[in-house]
């Protein structure tokens, strides 16, 4: 391959001719070979398009940026944006934990791009831009990584995870209404109980996955602080006055998104407690998310010797060796999707504790983890709705069968005969075989009409 | 030891002659010897004391139990609450998951209890109440227990931990304000940074926990949500009409705290995020605390070789070997309080996923892990705050040292001579072990004057 | 209460006037009102009884240590081991995290015992014995507290939770012989398949169990190196000359346990992945008994409209609203504590990876976790083969309906008429509610002859 | 895009024209659509395809396939193993649960290649091989997922894990041997303790790393175990005779691995213990790991401010805005991976426990983070070894003079003028921040001989 030399504070370096990028995002390229290339994910370079601009606007308005080298970085940053220079982010997440050379590597693509577009070869001529003093101006790698993290989070959670869990959630709702009539028997300790009806329970599932969006909503305030304008320590050193409550209203306005500038900087660099909490709502949806696969999928068991109440769509032959078995597969996935997004949070609060002093190093790992859980969730959701959710139909005659049989109704009989009596009859029945009202009229305790009359699942739900 | 014989719906049973319970809570006694006897929290016991009572009366205002009864069962709940019986609860966490056995324990003692309070002995004459027909009454273990959980959660949290947490956050605001003078070295990667107030590191812990605070208030309101009046799988059979609001009212009244009745009772009994969501900002809370409590015992390490800035509150010798140790005990105890809340974090993750149906049957180890965690985190913040947070003090000399000496201060000169020129200077005295001044000057980038003019740490916070 | 004044090398203490603790320990206690009273394990007061016997006789071998105070101190070592003195160990979990006061509490309560078993009240005369230079001789906080770690995990692994599990892998080994011949329809993604023998159903769980236990015992031997004679940071400073070899020696023998002396006394001191590690086996062995315990309710749910085909003993009444219910109890309180073991293992993982230069200062919060999982595993086996395991059986009406039933036996004639038309045959049947023989005949694709003889599910497992 | 139309049991798939895969891939393609595409890690296509050609020489063997038909399956496989047809497995993670799909993909693609190397289009002519009754023979994706996950775990482990942790582990030993004679401060608490050489510290993280070999290295017999001959539900249904041992034999002789049947087929298609024992001792290493970097960071922190005690190289600038400013970067990325690896162990602790019957449905997931933490602290050691730890450095001055200004040494008097007075001394040294020598003599417990005879940092290690 050929190369270019490129130098920094450290000294020359060789650069593939082609690349965009330099000196620093080279180093970090050749020292950090640690799973597979490229994996700082684009939503990152995203973010910091966003923020490059709105601090070049920012900067500009303040008297300490040319509007021409503004606008020289607003051209490359709306490239980014557009995704036109993916291939020149080769950096990994397990690079400094600062995140650092992600901010170097974006610094120097936006240098020497705009070098390119000004009609010269990369490091031909006078440089446009400097990737340190003026692509970088007004900020460190300690206030734009974090504030790449939340603008990925925040836009990721707004634009995919909450639509992907709410439309889920109203497929959900539309089903309980349509199965609202539907008595079955209830389980508790996997145990036959007392009846309820098909809605009653899908409506539990809405109720657990309302309050989940309420609860991810609710951390959607502290992701949207920004700690640009912190620079190094959270000081704000080498900052106009004013700037960082002016760059978040250019993030704001470029992203349509309500960003504001972090009220203590301190705490923006050195804790992610944002992103900790905003993973705990994420966390407690995947919670209610596998509880609903998880039922979802014992109740469609079967077809023959399982429960049987659910039918759900056929997708996929499910064996490659017993012929006609048809799995719930939709349940598989977004259940293993919860799996990941338990293991995440582990992660997420492990770095998140290990901040020290005026920095948390561990930047990377906790954002790399979040937007896995936010993008997977909301994958895994809309996969489950479309391919599953919207086909669940009920098994009438199953559910009419088992409820018809349960040993369950006798709890109706409690406020009549007395919780003693009424035990006697189910146990009874249990030994025998036989159905409540045979025991219930045999053993004296309640007529036959009284009995038509108080055990009704219909009456009970 | 001398038993007598009760019987329950499987048969008769021998329990110790003057136990108040009955043969439920026997049989859970005999068949779950696992871990510590007692270890059901008794905060578990007060919850049911409250709705106990709180069910006795509605149950009187709709007009199924009479008042007699009603006041039966209310004057043992204040025997209860006031700790009186605090032996008659031997059973264990390790359990059935539904907690019937406890809810059966205090069915029991109630019974028992009022039926000496008539003046009679246990087992003897007509039974002034009966466990399962009017202690019972109107209710399920499974919407009990989970109320339970409620009342004691929300207690613990409004009446110890966010006390004990803002105790701790109020002091730290003393000492931000204290501190807010004294300029010190910043620090991140753990190198040598520019500098900020004491005040201000101090301030970003103060963030912290407010934000940690908010997001454990914000939980409250699901855990106001109470499920007493679902009965066994949420459809409210056996209860009189309007009495789920109306237990839940008299719940409100009798704790003095907001309780209302959950609008899906179904997902009461079959889920419990509302706990996983409010243990998640518990968590939220250790991860604060923990990069706390770690980044002031390493500014206080020394006393001759660490860092030194901090002097923190001499509490006990420090060694059983070396004389004149002293530690950082009391940030040791908080941060081991935080790994513990972590793993118990974990717990309720998986716990509060594995419900199945229309019950989750790991009620027991849910509410007993996050009591714990509210409790530590209590007692902790509360410990820590009277023998350490409010004795910290600056050690200014060596303050002064550290920031004077720093090479950092060099990005001053960032918009004045340029990153490059402003890393060769602090390399070359890094390399030299001069000063930033002799090389600025003797490399001919600034003048002396210019120096002194620049580069001043209090200009830099 | 009554005091008496006690003095460390901080200055005076008022301490219980009966107490046999001391000064430090009184700090502790006033300092660390942290959870419950005396939560410190007292198995960790026993391992520390061993040491110091140990140390003691080891330190008057080497000449150190007279004959007189050996004695002494190996006199209230031993009444320490016979629980004597239980009521003297009030300091909690968190405390120093280094264990040093619990080390202290036991440095004084043997200092003071002695001196009262010399006839003298405490404080009266010339110390017998002094609680630093003579029961703590040759000894550390930081090398004891880790050797009293080992000694009490070991101890309960072998005594307590080896045999436990192990009792419930017998009676599980010899239900799958009991079960060898009853066939049963397998189940895969919880949809029926191919059959099985509900013995190889269990087998599969004794084989977990195995290498479960495997696992465990590997485990040991990284236990049984202590750290004693490694002294404050690992050198061994102010021991004599062969001391840790034969204080280990003196463990082993007091002990009868194969306990010997850590090879790096500098590992020993400031990590703990031998607790980690054998952590991680018990963890091994509750993802094991998870899967276990919860097949076991699965296959047991019912008794109408579940699968039902496990009887499992009635142990106690399951409901409190519903009369006779009854349920899966044992299997609840298994799969709780495996959800705390789950937890604990974040939490030894976190504190394990915590260490700081020389010390590891999580050490009781690591072993309280560590003995909490090793006793509830123990206890919760034991509990689960007697009231559960022991009494399992087949309802085999119910096992032969379900297999007769099965659509999946089709599988058996993938290798004579190939995948796909058995395929079709099966989706005939499923969709008429018909079954294989009558579809396979009607299709064409075999003759009922022939069916007969190739779709045995006696013969496909 | 144009597209052929496959057939699968479930009727008609349109397939992209040139696919090498069928209808079953294609509909999983097209119903899992969730995080990045071709997600499954190609290490499972590589254990597919040594298991495929395994099974079709031990189907050979025993008569059930032709040589033909074994040779073009073979041929397959060896070019799957090459690499060469990566672009044709575009499956993801989170599909069925037991990877049936990836299964299916590896079967068509053997098929339909093998239709091209034999002269014909894709769906042109006879088929030379059919996807499940030749490819597929003798196995259920049951046995062959799991089988895939155990080759490649196992392969992984050591190919890579163990050499590259073992790399540093070699590297640190030779650090421990250089700096055997460099006597520094110990800290203890992260307070100034008693003196010990640099080289013991550094054995002490050797001896960390060892032991978790050790325990890695005991996890491979275990993973060594497959399940290939199981089929469906692990009772070998229509495999021949002798095939489990035959195919077993034959992937160890094309791996090189010591690759044996599983004894017990239940436990190795419904249990994945043996990877989560693994991915145990892997977080074993990872606890290890942490604790060696972080206190290697925290030893080289400074320059200036810091502690100051290890040099390391310097390989990139570390600050946008701070010249001059270098980072223990690579310490930040291995803890970084630590903390994935700390949060995979959770992910596989919950997948792994959630088997049902005779199959755990959260194969994918399992296998996936395995490999990640795998490769991860591969890689990472790797990269920590050759830009960090090879180039470790004291900084003997700084070192020096830590250790002669430290109070500890005082404990060296322990033995000569007791504790107390000891800590009398140490106590005036610090308050009056003089030596101890000065204070020794003035309070005329020790004669500035005998100071200078007893208190040697270089007699105390």
């Amino acid at each position: 391959m050929n190369y270019r030399i490129e130098k920094d504070t450290l000294g020359e370096v060789q650069v593939p001719i082609n690349a965009y990028w330099g000196a620093q995002t080279e180093r970090s390229r050749t020292n950090f070979k640690i799973g597979p290339v490229g994996s700082m994910p684009y939503e990152i370079i995203e973010g910091f398009a966003y923020l490059k601009k709105a601090a070049a606007y920012a900067n500009c308005d303040l008297g300490v940026l040319a509007t021409a080298k503004r606008d020289a970085i607003a051209q490359v940053c709306d490239e980014l944006l557009a995704g036109q220079l993916s291939d020149q982010f080769p950096l990994v997440i397990w690079q400094t934990g600062s995140g650092t050379q992600t901010n170097m590597n974006v610094n120097e693509v936006i240098a020497n791009r705009a070098q390119v577009l000004a009609g010269f070869a990369i490091g031909e001529g006078e440089p446009v831009l400097k990737a340190n003093d003026d692509v970088n101006q007004s900020q460190s790698s300690n206030d734009t990584f974090p504030t790449a993290m939340h603008i990925a989070s925040y836009k990721v959670l707004v634009e995919k995870t909450i639509p992907g869990i709410t439309k889920l959630r109203d497929t959900l709702h539309e089903k309980a209404l349509e199965f609202q009539a539907i008595i079955k028997i209830g389980r508790t300790h996997l145990m036959d109980a007392t009846p309820l009806t098909l809605g009653q329970e899908f409506s539990g599932y809405v109720s657990q996955l309302d309050h989940g969006l309420a609860a991810l909503n609710y951390t959607l305030h502290h992701l949207s602080e920004l700690a640009l304008g912190g620079t190094a320590v959270g000081t704000g050193l080498n900052t106009p006055k004013g700037y960082d409550v002016k760059v978040a209203a250019y993030i704001a306005e470029f992203t349509g998104l309500p960003f504001i500038t972090a009220p203590n900087k301190f705490e923006a660099l050195a804790a992610h407690e944002a992103l900790v909490a905003s993973h705990g709502a994420l966390k407690q949806l995947a919670v209610a998310l596998y509880k609903i696969a998880n039922d979802i999928r014992m109740l469609a068991s079967g077809p023959r010797s399982g429960i049987g109440e659910l039918l759900l769509p056929e997708n996929e032959p499910g064996s490659s060796i017993m012929p006609g078995k048809v799995n719930p597969t939709q349940c598989e996935a977004l259940t293993m999707v919860c799996a990941q997004v338990f293991g995440n949070d582990v992660t997420l609060t492990f770095a998140g504790s290990q901040g020290h002093y005026e920095l948390n190093v561990f930047k990377p790992v906790l954002v790399a983890n979040f937007l896995q859980s936010a993008n997977l969730l909301a994958d895994a959701c809309v996969s489950f709705t479309d391919n599953c959710a919207v086909g669940i139909a009920p098994n009438t005659k199953r559910i009419k069968e088992l409820v018809d049989n349960s040993l369950m109704l006798v709890t109706a009989l409690n406020t009549k005969i007395g919780y003693y009596k009424a035990a006697e009859i189910a146990q009874t029945a249990h030994r025998n075989g036989t159905t409540l009202k045979e025991e219930a009229v045999r053993l004296g305790y309640v007529s036959e009409e009284d009995f038509d009359l108080w055990v009704q699942a219909g009456d009970m739900v």
